[in-house]
């Protein structure tokens, strides 16, 4: 039991730190009056659309707070199962504790999106004005804007889980908060993602390609629209996302931990030891953080392995840390080698993803595996033979995450059964507060370099930070590795609990409706992308016409007269409107569809549908992520002056490659992620409901 | 037994059928010298890549005919369960029959490709000659030459079948001919693919985009390469796919039957059942042709519904006859019900098809959902937005075919058990005969056009090829929507019989081996994919490569300069050799994958990779052939003036959408059908061997 508090505490030094982070970031100098004229633009369109967005959410969380009230907390059906699994924690639920869980997990999601988010819209203002100043000061800033991110979604992750464990030692309650995490993170992610990439595209296909202006240009009213996107989505959608992958693999395990062993076991070690790995990495990631010091004159190779260090100390750190608690504890070591595992297979498919997406692709002697240069020049022959390349990058580009999360299965299982499969998922995230951080800085540098441009700064002060999104992109890929790796674990963890929930101790794919169960999940992820694809494609387009109107219609605007500025707002607007509305059809879908099936055709089917998702999704979504990254940088390849270089048709074909990728990576790609979670978790509260053979 | 004679009979009529089809098509006037010269081209580029081919595949051919005698017909490793299969039929074997009814199949395959191609590149002359007198005419001569197809590889296809399970009635050596057919179809539709996608999109991005030339122009290099690919892709690779759907149908039902019933009962009227549809199917396919008739004055409405027509009325005479055969021999008459299903999923898949890929859409009242005219209108916003759009509608197109099959799955099964579901394929192609030959008219006519552009014939003939070629890519959705269908269900059907055979009785996706073999299941159609995606890219770079040396290099080409020609054959042979290396990868792959899984993780491991190949390929591939489909389509509606019209920058993005299209639709969707039956076939074969746990 004593774990558990140590664990709470490790949540809020976490929050301390976070606070210590926000407050080095805020008194740094906010920047000349042109900068924060700009800052409080992307601030106020950001808050706006959060507003919005929280607002519309709030309804929803209010509908599944009463529905969890009456269904499970209150089971008014009923249901025998519901009743055992609700008088088996210690305490007794005679109240709405699941739905209370649900809200606090929704909450928790929401504040630490809008605490990531408001560090970032003051981070960016103040990395720009640091830039000023030399590349490393810059890194500073908006290092710690990224950690400010990542030490508060693991405070509050490990404080909220562990709280409701001490108090209520129940799974269904626990479960409660991750389905209220992983249903915000949901939405946060489709809308975020879909504003930011309709503002991006809309900004890029007018500004860039028809008006020929540079990126980022003041005089593209669709500019400060993409600002405000990177923060939606890329800061406060990932925020909620992995804050709903942090605190639902540590779920999953403590679910399984009680589904594999003995009910409600209230001391189990096992229930425990996800926590307080999570709370040992809370601390290794703070003092990961310490590690990350460079010198005024590093070059960009130092700054990498800076970051490395960081990260990689951090690593050791918990490692070490787990290690001795597993021992400490006479626990079984085992345990332990597939708490490595969980972080080997991260880095792993960390660095295929970096090899797959970054300049230099794989170099062993002089043999040379590069698809980014590849994509580059076939983009040499044009638009399509630039998408051609990249989708078959991406297709093959999952081949070497597959292996390695089957090799991670295949070990976690056979060292601790399915429960290992979760604890494996929590030692791959349980240094989520450094890795987060270097995750999170990319958008603030990205937009330090937008609102350089438009504050008209010194153009060392633009290749300053276009150099910290370079280094964010790469840093970021290990990061995608541990987002996806650790997803699909989870949701095979979450799958195995529902298993044991429902008494379904076997998920039979010769069976047809187990099979039927498998096909329909497969197509989940497909519509799913779908949908969100389409999003982004009608909202970029309102975008596009809009822009073309203002500078059809606003005299001056785009020869950039003096004193003439573009209608921001109004692009804003737009894209707020459109990814707000665009958003709720996918989120539905993801959490009526285990319960449609479930009713209609039973809790096996129900298995197969998610076992279905989650092997469909995993792939898919390595797919987008890194056919958009493998586009994206192969055009900024050619910005380095490769195959024609900047300005050449070569380099056209690629921003057509790169802004297809866009929605691929940011958007589509990673809402999968939590798709196949959220689906799980549906699935495992409302598993009992369905017992039996469904309607047909 | 005698529906077994009537069975090999009527496949007898079928060839005789083709042989008067034949006749008549050869003895149309062939057209003038110009014609003819270009028609000869054609046809030695066509010929002197199938003998490349062959010659390829009668390597691997021979090393398969060794290992099938030497493992199961001789069954060197003593395996137990692969002695009682071979001794269990009506002939003990003995002897290499395994073996020598793979090299029949193998044979099957490449006969039918070689004589529907042979026909094909006759056809297409004659088409064009027969244009220049009326739609009609040329509508008969291409309609014939397709047909000429169809009844080859139906005929072929039940013979071969039925006189080895006359004589052998052993399910081993049957899946022996389906394993034939397979690995065949594969090389062939993936090298003729490659071949022609690679010619097709390098004639498309240099010829129209760069030098500005019109479609099919003679200047162009690679349109002689084009047309070849037309041959060797769209129909000797359809016609070798299409021989394996049909006989790996039926053989995937019988091995069902012996599964599910006494095993090797030699009258057991399940076994003899699919052989029996297959007859009727023929005959009506026959007497289907002789509805198509048409007046002189035909419009295109009429001669769409003349060709639905004799579907139509092929598929009712199809059923009666089955209605007949099952209440005439006591069958249990929810065996009817099984293939009336079939017949009904083919059909709505096929709408589906047309729904996402018409100018049409669906219009219901006043309110219409238009895919097609969305991707169109998409791509006034650039080339980024027509591939975006192109995606998206690709990605939620799988949700009606997945329903659908889902459908077939429950009822089939209701019905009929296991055994239904391989049923009711053999139901969806019993009228292979006249659908494959409205799919197969399509690429004649499209060759016609091109001979007709290259010998300059009167603009009229143009453009009534143009208008058959349109009609063709209508009743091809059609045929499409079967092949698709049927491949899911007979590829499950091998997977319950391959379940039987090894007696792996359940596949539990909640045992991590199973849920391995999933996972690694559902990668293959991703690795696969995208190895032929990159063949296509990298050929038709090398072909892009060689067009524009060309353009550089003979004086006078470009401007067109009397008497100046392109050195075609040169671009021919950069197609062959660049399609023939690239298929060998994503062949082998296939084949080796069961058996490496097999080995190391064990027969259950092996099933889930089936389930896993199955589940993912099938919507995969229908999302690459709508993708396709629907992108192809978008261009043709804005060349009918739409939205800008031919020229304008909009069709521009839709020629780009139209390209990526092209080896999505044509290459990697349609060889995806066989990669999922092959690889079942291959386990049903080997599976005995792999009995037990693997090595891990």
């Amino acid at each position: 039991m004593i774990s558990i508090y140590m664990s709470i505490l490790a949540g809020f030094v976490g929050l301390l730190a976070a606070l210590i982070l926000a407050r080095k970031v805020i008194t740094q100098p906010a920047g000349n009056n042109e900068v924060t004229d700009i800052g409080k633009l992307i601030q106020e369109g950001a808050m706006a659309f959060l507003k919005k967005e929280y607002m519309i959410l709030s309804i929803f969380v209010v509908a599944i707070f009463v529905i969890l009230t009456v269904l499970i907390d209150f089971n008014l059906l009923g249901n025998d199962k519901i009743d055992q699994l609700s008088s088996g924690g210690r305490v007794s639920l005679n109240g709405p504790w699941t739905a209370i869980a649900y809200l606090f997990g929704a909450l928790g999601s929401g504040l630490a999106g809008f605490i990531g988010m408001n560090i970032a819209v003051r981070g960016n203002t103040r990395t720009a004005t640091a830039a000023q100043k030399g590349l490393n000061q810059a890194l500073r800033v908006a290092f710690n804007s990224g950690a400010v991110m990542g030490m508060t979604v693991v405070g509050i992750g490990i404080i909220g889980v562990s709280t409701l464990w001490l108090i209520f030692q129940n799974p269904t309650v626990i479960a409660g908060f991750g389905f209220g995490a992983s249903s915000i993170a949901l939405f946060a992610r489709v809308g975020g993602g879909i504003y930011t990439k309709a503002a991006d595209v809309g900004a890029d296909l007018v500004g860039k390609v028809e008006a020929g202006l540079p990126e980022d240009d003041p005089r593209n009213p669709a500019v400060i629209a993409d600002n405000v996107g990177d923060n939606v989505g890329d800061v406060a959608g990932m925020g909620a996302d992995l804050f709903e992958s942090y605190a639902g693999s540590i779920i999953a395990t403590i679910s399984l931990a009680f589904a594999a062993g003995v009910m409600f076991d209230v001391s189990a070690p096992k229930a425990i030891l996800p926590l307080a790995i999570a709370g040992i990495g809370i601390i290794s990631s703070i003092l990961g953080t310490f590690l990350i010091r460079t010198s005024d004159n590093a070059d960009m190779g130092k700054l990498l392995w800076t970051l490395r260090y960081g990260i990689f100390g951090a690593g050791i750190l918990s490692l070490i840390g787990t290690g001795i608690y597993v021992q400490y504890n006479n626990l079984d070591f085992n345990l332990f080698w597939v708490v490595l595992t969980g972080i080997v297979v991260g880095q792993v498919i960390g660095t295929a993803t970096e090899i797959f997406t970054s300049y230099e692709g794989l170099k062993i002697g002089s043999w040379n595996f590069n698809p980014v240069e590849w994509i580059a020049k076939q983009s040499q022959t044009g638009h399509s033979s630039t998408i051609i390349a990249g989708i078959s990058v991406g297709f093959y580009s999952t081949a070497i995450p597959a292996i390695a999360i089957v090799c991670a299965i295949y070990i976690a299982n056979e060292l601790a059964g399915l429960y290992g499969i979760g604890l494996a998922a929590v030692g791959m995230l349980s240094t989520l507060g450094i890795t987060l951080a270097t995750d999170a800085y990319g958008p603030v540098a990205d937009n330090a370099g937008g609102i350089a441009e438009q504050a008209h700064l010194e153009p060392e002060v633009r290749q300053r930070t276009d150099a910290l999104d370079a280094l964010g992109n790469t840093t970021a890929a290990t990061g995608k590795g541990f987002a996806i790796g650790s997803a699909v674990l989870t949701a095979l963890a979450l799958l195995a609990a529902f298993g044991a929930v429902t008494g379904v101790t076997q998920l039979d794919l010769l069976k047809p409706k187990v099979l039927i169960g498998t096909i329909l999940g497969a197509l989940l992820p497909f519509i799913f992308s779908g949908l969100t694809m389409q999003a982004v494609g009608t909202a970029a387009g309102s975008m596009i016409e809009e822009v073309r109107r203002q500078f059809r219609e606003i005299p001056g605007l785009r020869e950039g007269k003096p004193g003439v500025k573009p209608d921001a707002a109004k692009a804003v607007a737009i894209s707020t409107a459109g990814s707000l509305k665009a958003m709720i059809a996918p989120g539905l879908i993801s959490i009526l569809a285990p319960i449609v099936v479930g009713v209609i055709l039973g809790a096996e089917a129900l298995g197969g549908l998610l076992a279905g998702s989650i092997v469909a999704g995993f792939l898919l979504a390595i797919f987008m992520a890194n056919a958009g990254g493998a586009w994206d940088n192969a055009k900024k390849y050619i910005e380095l002056g490769h195959f024609g270089g900047k300005g050449s048709d070569t380099h056209s074909a690629a921003v057509t490659g790169d802004t297809v990728g866009d929605p691929f990576k940011d958007t589509s790609g990673p809402s999968l992620n939590i798709l196949l979670k959220l689906m799980a978790i549906v699935s495992l509260i409302f598993g009992p409901l369905f017992i039996g053979s469904g309607l047909l």
